[in-house]
């Protein structure tokens, strides 16, 4: 494409923040996959394989995970109230989506779902989101402190857009981290400082890590406002004991820093001797109130069992700013009037499921019940597989939906690596993709590596136990064979 | 509320650029309103009339305008694509939506609605809407230069984080303007240089003026990116003539100035005598390609006779940026992944609307056909009604939804409303809403009054066509009582 030369709009001439950030959801390896699968419907014997598996993408519904009827069923309804009046719904629909669609519908400004709503959301739904949220933690929740967004990230965006005054003020974030968290500080014009999860402590936090980091942020001048923590973890797959948790609200406390409490996959959770706390209900549970510490907490329609990530549904529960902050919240949210329909509805429907005695509730259950036992099985097949790999330690995948294996690379692999002039990491994702048709993230693509971080020299792939069963098998039997013809090529012969 | 100390997260400690703008699509006038509805419905008696009646708000499904049928159908059927398999899906839903859904989630990954999409939109989706708008101009469309958004205000929000690298990068806007572009120049760190609208002129625009305010502006060192030009024009309801508009594309072509066209209401259009021409099509008509001139054109589903404020769906077509700069803009626009699918589907059947033939064709030109028609009639009836008022002039409402009647205000009213320590035409809307309970916008809220304006001392009022037939009449007849009232309490009496 050609440009217009007088008004010269090119990469050098705009906002030089938005240069600067790098964020990539997909990255190199997903375009290349796409190439190669182009490349496999065109040429089908070109490959050893017929298909890429896509094991990179956190997109459950794209790998066949299918949605939650009830929830269909209401959006359905929502859309077209007009069903709602027709004899023949009855037989397209549960009873309980009627109801529900019913009552939803009924409580919006004009009796339908199109008009602009309040841009904090629709007061009837937080209403329902702020019920679930104490039904969850067993603490309140206030609706007017429950903002309704286009998903978790443009929560994170706003957030970053409020607390962010100039480079000087800095964000505390995980490393490995996920992406969106680097690249939205960096358009804001702040400064990220990163803490380094251990690996060796089930990818859990040792606080006195992060301590240092903060200092050492504080001596060089930043201004440190919060911490994120990811909790279950992307890329790592963990679950924050309650200690580890305990640790990081008295941490936040003492320094003031709010806590950005990531928990957008608060219901996948694989093991029985862990569950999710969110970081409200432990600070409340250690007697903290809204005036000892900020708490915002991050949730969405995308992951969990329902996986709906294309609806952009999803609250950010903000407790401890000032009550002019929340205002200052709701004029930013205005500037894009509000957030939409569907994802508010949706939002609220997973804040607030079917309950037994619904006639839906048996079949809402069984859907659930059965996703949520697929991942955990999956989970469990890729953990297992992993750690049998020669060189290849891996991490309890205990929540979330990616392990982050690592990769004990051969020096010949590293040194071929470098001659290719990529990172190692990056050179075993592209070999798994080229040899195997297999799609993973390389571990730096979470900044795994980075100055700062004491890991460096470590490698890892982020893999998500999206594909179904039947692909894992096949995923599992090709890595397996992929993984020793590299190590028989590299081996270490020392 | 109360806060947390520690952290502390006030107004005081947040991004200034926030506190800065000024952004309320609603405003003090629309909360007053509320209340004063509240107190009504408690107390029925206590004023003369028992309803408020908003003429204040662009939201037109709040105010009893029906969506259409086939646009909510095939969004009823894309939420729950299980219902396109089962034969009662033909009681309740036509042919043509069942049609048009199965297309629509054959062309998605993953068949079906739940998947994030990519950054720029589903392509299939963006085909039909280039196709569109290559039908609408004449003029070719490429699916690869329209970016897929939650509503247009994010198209826009989106544009001036690009473009903007400094508060001395300006772009140029109508006054009086629509508010969320001041806002959002602020926001993201830029300076607003404001033109003005020529009242004698139809509310078109004096290229003279702009070249000035554009040389005045380039004298005290900003750096002049882009012109905003709202047609049909937002509050003033004006459609610029072919001359006006060729004006403005070979001005913006010479001084090398990025045309952002708001063309959201280029369906209302009430005259037989004006047409929409987006700007892409007069430029293209005078010969001028890409690499002539940049155009953003803003596209939305929240306005023509679709009115589904609430979906957030738009699209901006963007025409001579650099193709590394589209890079860029996706880069950002994955920063919250995906516009909202919902959004994307309306728009694509907004752009690609049902086809002589087609077996709701009939019904959805007779909803289109009444909403339009019933449109028109209320706006020349406003007019009408407006400018026979004493000391009142409106000028002729050819599109968008809105009249902006100025109100020759006698000094006595400016005196009292001094008194009050409120701008006079703030004055004039209160007492409106007080003593009449019609609410409209003062037009100040637009900026109408400013230090560069030379239309200051001048007062404006914005109206609303958007309730029913006969709560216009109701409003009228109430409007007419108020204002004869209201002069007779200030009438000059020199």
């Amino acid at each position: 494409m050609s440009y217009n030369k007088t008004a010269n709009i090119t990469a050098e001439t705009i906002n030089p923040r938005v240069k600067t950030f790098n964020y990539e959801p997909c990255g190199e390896i997903a375009r290349h996959a796409e190439r190669l699968q182009e490349e496999l419907n065109k040429n089908p014997g070109s490959r050893p394989f017929q298909e890429i598996i896509y094991c990179n993408l956190g997109n459950p519904q794209a790998l066949g995970q299918r949605p939650i009827t009830f929830f269909r069923e209401v959006l359905s309804l929502c859309d077209n109230p007009a069903l709602l009046n027709r004899d023949e719904a009855h037989l397209l629909f549960s009873q309980c989506a009627m109801k529900r669609a019913r009552k939803i519908i009924e409580a919006m400004p004009g009796r339908d779902s199109g008009p602009y709503t309040p841009s904090q959301g629709i007061k009837s739904l937080r209403e329902s989101i702020a019920d679930g949220i104490a039904g969850r933690d067993g603490y309140p929740s206030r609706p007017e402190d429950i903002f309704l967004t286009d998903g978790a990230s443009s929560a994170i965006n706003l957030t970053m857009q409020i607390l962010i005054r100039s480079e000087e003020d800095a964000i505390l974030c995980p490393l490995p981290e996920y992406p969106l968290y680097s690249g939205s500080i960096l358009l804001h014009g702040g400064t990220m400082v990163p803490y380094n999860l251990s690996e060796d402590g089930d990818w859990g936090l040792d606080i006195f890590e992060v301590k240092r980091c903060l200092e050492e942020a504080r001596i060089s001048g930043l201004t440190v406002r919060a911490m994120v923590v990811i909790n279950p973890g992307n890329p790592t797959g963990q679950v924050l004991s309650v200690t580890n948790q305990e640790e990081i609200v008295e941490f936040c406390r003492k320094e003031g820093l709010v806590i950005l409490a990531d928990e957008v996959y608060q219901d996948n959770i694989y093991v029985d001797d862990k569950k999710f706390n969110s970081f409200k209900k432990v600070a409340r549970s250690l007697g903290y109130t809204e005036d000892d510490i900020s708490i915002v907490s991050y949730h969405s329609v995308s992951m969990g069992y329902y996986g709906e990530c294309g609806r952009r549904g999803g609250y950010m529960e903000i407790c401890g700013f000032g009550e002019d902050v929340m205002g200052e919240i709701c004029k930013v949210a205005s500037l894009t009037l509000c957030p939409n329909i569907g994802g508010q509805i949706l939002t609220s429907l997973v804040m607030d499921t079917p309950k037994i005695g619904d006639d839906c509730f048996e079949n809402f259950l069984a859907e659930k019940e059965s996703i949520l036992s697929s991942l955990a099985k999956r989970a469990k097949t890729l953990e297992k597989a992993f750690s049998s790999l020669e060189g290849v330690t891996c991490n309890r995948i205990e929540g979330a939906i990616y392990l982050f294996p690592r990769i004990h690379l051969p020096a010949a692999a590293i040194k071929a690596a470098k001659t290719e002039g990529v990172s190692p990491d990056i050179f075993y994702a592209c070999r798994l993709l080229n040899d195997a048709g297999i799609a993973i993230v390389p571990g730096s693509g979470f900044h795994q590596i980075s100055g700062r971080n004491r890991a460096a020299g470590t490698y890892h792939i982020r893999c998500t136990i999206l594909p179904g069963e039947d692909k894992i098998k096949a995923m599992i039997a090709r890595l397996r064979a992929f993984h020793e013809s590299f190590m028989n090529e590299f081996r270490d012969r020392s």
